[in-house]
C-alpha cells in the first residue's frame, strides 16, 4: 500500500491533504508538494482510525502533543480515559500513549477507539515492560522481539511510533568524555544504552533500521525518530552527544524518504533560552526540514510544580524558530504522574504557547484571533472577549468571582478604566 | 541633599551600592560607576524605609515588580496586607501600591510600614481619585494637584514613582491616525489624553518636568517614566505613536540625569513574541541604556485567565534580551482586581521569567542553581530537589500526593527511571 509520501510523489492528492489544505488555508497541490519532500507529514495509519486529521510542519500552524498512560504505581484504565478527554476537549492535536504496566495494552486500545486525533507510541516500552514482567532483564531484548511489537501496535493503528535508532554506540562514547550532570533521561535511550553497554554492540534498531522501516511503511506509520540522547538538565544543554545523534538522525530522516516512510524528529528536552533558537536551526539544517517535535523545551530545571509554564516558555520560542510540533509538559514534571486536572492544565499551556508562535510567525488565522479580541476589549463585550478565549470556563470564573453583575467595567479599575474613557473621549469629540 | 547617583558621580561608594555590590557579584566601584552612568539604579527613598536594597540595571540580575492595591469595587485593607505579604514571601524585589478608592492613603501608609522591599507608585492616580472624589472630572486636574500629590508621596517615602511625561499631544495625534484598535490601556495615560484632548494643550507632567524632577531629587525619589500611549492589544503593537513617545522619554531621561535624578524607562505591555527584541534594543538605544521596566509583555491576548504564563513568555524573553525589571501579570488580569493567590501565582511565574532570562544570560548565581538542581536529580535526592525549587511547598505537594513514600524514583516511570538505570550501569561498569 501507498503511504501518503509515496502518493504525493505520484501526484495524487489525498483525501488527508485536501482537510490540511482547507483548514491551514493551502491549496491541496502546496499540501501535497510539501508531504513528497517530507517538510510536512501526516500521521494516519493506513487503518485510517481517527477522524480529525491534521498535518504537522513547514507553514502549518504549530501542532502540539499530549503524554497520557499509567505507570507500575498507578494503573487505572478509566482515569486514563478521563485523561484523553481532557486533552481532547482543551484541543489538543495528537496524544501519545506511554503505558507501561500490565494493563498496558487495554490502555492503549481504549486510547485507538476513543481518540479523534492521532495516536503515538514508544514501542520500546512495551518490550522492556513484557521482559520485566517475565522477569527478564530488558537489556535482554533481541530485535525479534522489538520487531513483533512494532508490527503488533501498527497492525492495531498506531499513527506514529518514537524510535531511538539514531542513539549509537558513538553518541554514547561522546557523552562518557564529556561527564554530563544527567547522563541519559530518556527512558527508551537508557535501555539502549544499557543494552550497548553490556553487549558492547551497535544499536540494535540502527542496525536493523530497514526492517523496522518495511513494518512502517506497510502502514504508512510516521516514524517520529527519537532522541535517546537529549541532555536532561539545562547545563548538559546542547553538546557534542546531542548533535552527534542530531547528525545519525539526519541521515536516518533522508533513509526513511527514501523508502517513502513520513518523519518527525524529536528534539530536547533542557535547553536555555539562549540556545533554543540553535537547536531548532541545526535541526532543520541538518534532517533537510523535517518537522521537529520538541519536548518542552525547558529553559530552567528550578520550577518543579510549574514545569508546564517552563515548557511554555521554551514552546513559544522554539515553535517560533520553527519547531512544528510541541509535547506538553505538566505541572507534574519531574514530581509525578500527571492527573487529569494536569493534563488539562499541561494541554492548556502549550496551546498557548502554540498560538503565540503562530502569531509572531504571522499565521493568518492566529492574528485574526488576536485582532477579535481587542474589538472586543474596545468594545467592552465582555461575553464575546470569554467566548475567543483558550479556556473560556476559567475566563468566565474569573470575571464571575468578582460579582461585578452587569457593569461593562471590571473590578480592577472600575470607572477609571482607560478603554471606557477613551471610548468616552473620543466619542464626544466625534474622533 | 544628594543622590545615590550624585553621589556615585562625585565617587562615593554609599551603603546601597556595596549592597547590591555584594548580593550581585560586582567591586562596589562597579556598581558606583553603573549608578553614575544611569544604567543601574538604586531606588530607595532619602527616608530610607525598607531594608532589602536591590539593584536594577546592566549586569544585575532580572528583577520583579508586583502591583497591588484596592479599587472601588473591592477595598479591604486586610487583603492588600495579605497581597504584600504573599508578594514578599514568594520573592518579589519590589512592590508597588495602585490603590484607588477611600482608603486609598490607608493602603500605602500600611505599604510603606510593612513592606522590607522598595515601593512605588503613580501618582497621578490619587490626583485623579481625589478630583473624583470630590464630584468633579479628574480632567480638571492642575499642576500644582499633581505636584502637591508627589510631594506628599516622596515625603511619606515612596522609592520610585510612575510618572507619564513623555504622553505628549504629538504622540496622541500619531496615535489618532494609525486607527488602533485599542487607543489607549494606560489608566494614566488615558486620563492625561483626555485632559490634553479637552484643554488642547500639552501634557502638563511634560510641560512642568523640571518641576517634577526637583521633588524627586529632594527625596531621591527614582522616575519611572510611563508609558501612557503603549499598545493594548497585540495587533496594535510596536506602532508610530509607542516609538514617538519613546523618543521623548529618551530625552526626558537625558533631562532627569542632569538633575541627577535616577531613572528607569516603562514599557509595554502587548508584544507579539516577534517583536519584543526589536522593543527592547529599541529602548536601549533611544534611552541610553537607562533600565528597562516591561509590563509583561503579553505575546497573546487570547488567554485570559492565564495571563501570568503569557507574562512570563514574553518577561523571560524580554529580559533575556535586556529588559531589567519585569512587572508582573497575574491570572486575573484583564477579567478582575487579583486575590491573594492570584497575586502569589503571578509572582512565582515573574520569578520563573525572570531565572530563566539569567540563566540564558550566563549570570554565574543562576546558573550554579540549575547545576545543584541537576546534581540533585542525578542522585535522586528528593529532599534537595524541592529544596531548590522556586516554591518548595508546591514541589512537596506534588511529591507527597504520588504517596510513593521512600521509593527514590517517582511515579511517572517506577522502576523505568532512566536515572536509576544509568546510575546502575554505570556503576557496575565501574564508569
Amino acid at each position: 500500500m501507498a503511504t501518503q509520501m509515496e502518493l504525493a510523489r505520484q501526484g495524487v492528492v489525498t483525501d488527508e491533504m485536501r482537510i490540511v489544505a482547507e483548514e491551514e488555508g493551502f491549496s491541496p497541490e502546496e499540501i501535497r508538494d510539501r508531504v513528497a519532500r517530507g517538510i510536512v507529514v501526516i500521521p494516519r495509519n493506513v487503518k485510517k482510525r481517527f477522524s480529525k486529521v491534521e498535518g504537522i510542519g513547514e507553514g502549518l500552524t504549530t501542532k502540539i502533543n499530549v503524554n497520557i498512560g499509567t505507570s507500575p504505581y498507578r494503573m487505572d484504565i478509566e482515569e486514563e480515559r478521563e485523561k484523553l478527554k481532557a486533552a481532547i476537549s482543551a484541543g489538543t492535536d495528537s496524544v501519545m500513549d506511554l503505558s507501561i504496566g500490565a494493563v498496558l495494552k487495554d490502555v492503549r486500545q481504549m486510547v485507538l477507539e476513543e481518540s479523534c486525533v492521532m495516536v503515538g507510541t514508544v514501542p520500546i516500552y512495551q518490550v522492556g515492560y513484557e521482559l520485566a514482567h517475565k522477569k527478564r532483564d530488558p537489556i535482554e531484548m533481541t530485535i525479534d522481539d522489538f520487531l513483533r511489537i512494532v508490527e503488533e501496535q501498527a497492525q492495531e493503528g498506531v499513527d506514529f511510533m518514537t524510535i531511538h535508532a539514531g542513539t549509537t554506540k558513538r553518541a554514547l562514547e561522546l557523552m562518557e568524555q564529556e561527564s554530563r550532570v544527567l547522563n541519559i533521561v530518556s527512558r527508551g535511550g537508557s535501555l539502549l544504552a544499557a543494552w550497548m553497554k553490556k553487549h558492547n554492540k551497535e544499536n540494535p534498531l540502527y542496525e536493523h533500521y530497514d526492517e523496522i522501516l518495511d513494518i512502517l511503511h506497510e502502514y504508512d506509520v510516521t516514524i517520529s525518530i527519537g532522541d535517546g540522547m537529549r541532555p536532561g538538565a539545562t547545563v548538559d544543554a546542547t553538546d557534542r552527544a546531542q548533535i552527534e545523534e542530531l547528525i545519525t538522525i539526519g541521515e536516518l530522516t533522508k533513509r526513511a524518504w527514501d523508502k517513502g516512510v513520513q518523519v518527525m524528529v524529536e528534539g530536547p528536552g533542557h535547553i536555555p533560552l539562549h540556545l533554543i533558537e540553535t537547536n531548532i536551526r541545526i535541526q532543520k539544517s541538518v534532517c533537510n526540514g523535517a518537522p521537529f517535535y520538541v519536548l518542552g523545551p525547558l529553559p530552567t530545571d528550578v520550577a518543579p510544580g510549574y514545569d508546564h509554564m517552563v515548557g511554555s516558555i521554551g514552546g513559544a520560542l522554539a515553535a517560533y524558530f520553527g519547531a512544528n510540533f510541541l509535547c506538553y509538559v505538566t505541572p507534574a514534571e519531574h514530581l509525578r504522574l500527571p492527573t487529569v486536572e494536569d493534563v488539562k492544565q499541561g494541554t492548556i499551556a502549550s496551546k498557548i504557547a502554540a498560538h503565540i508562535a503562530d502569531v509572531a510567525k504571522g499565521i493568518a488565522s492566529a492574528v485574526r484571533k488576536e485582532k477579535e479580541m481587542a474589538e472586543a476589549r474596545r468594545n467592552l463585550d465582555w461575553d464575546r472577549q470569554i467566548a475567543l478565549s483558550i479556556d473560556p470556563l476559567r475566563a468566565r470564573m474569573y470575571r464571575e468571582q468578582s460579582e461585578i453583575g452587569d457593569d461593562n467595567v471590571c473590578t480592577m479599575c472600575g470607572d477609571f478604566c482607560a478603554v471606557k474613557r477613551m471610548n468616552e473621549i473620543f466619542k464626544e469629540l466625534g474622533l
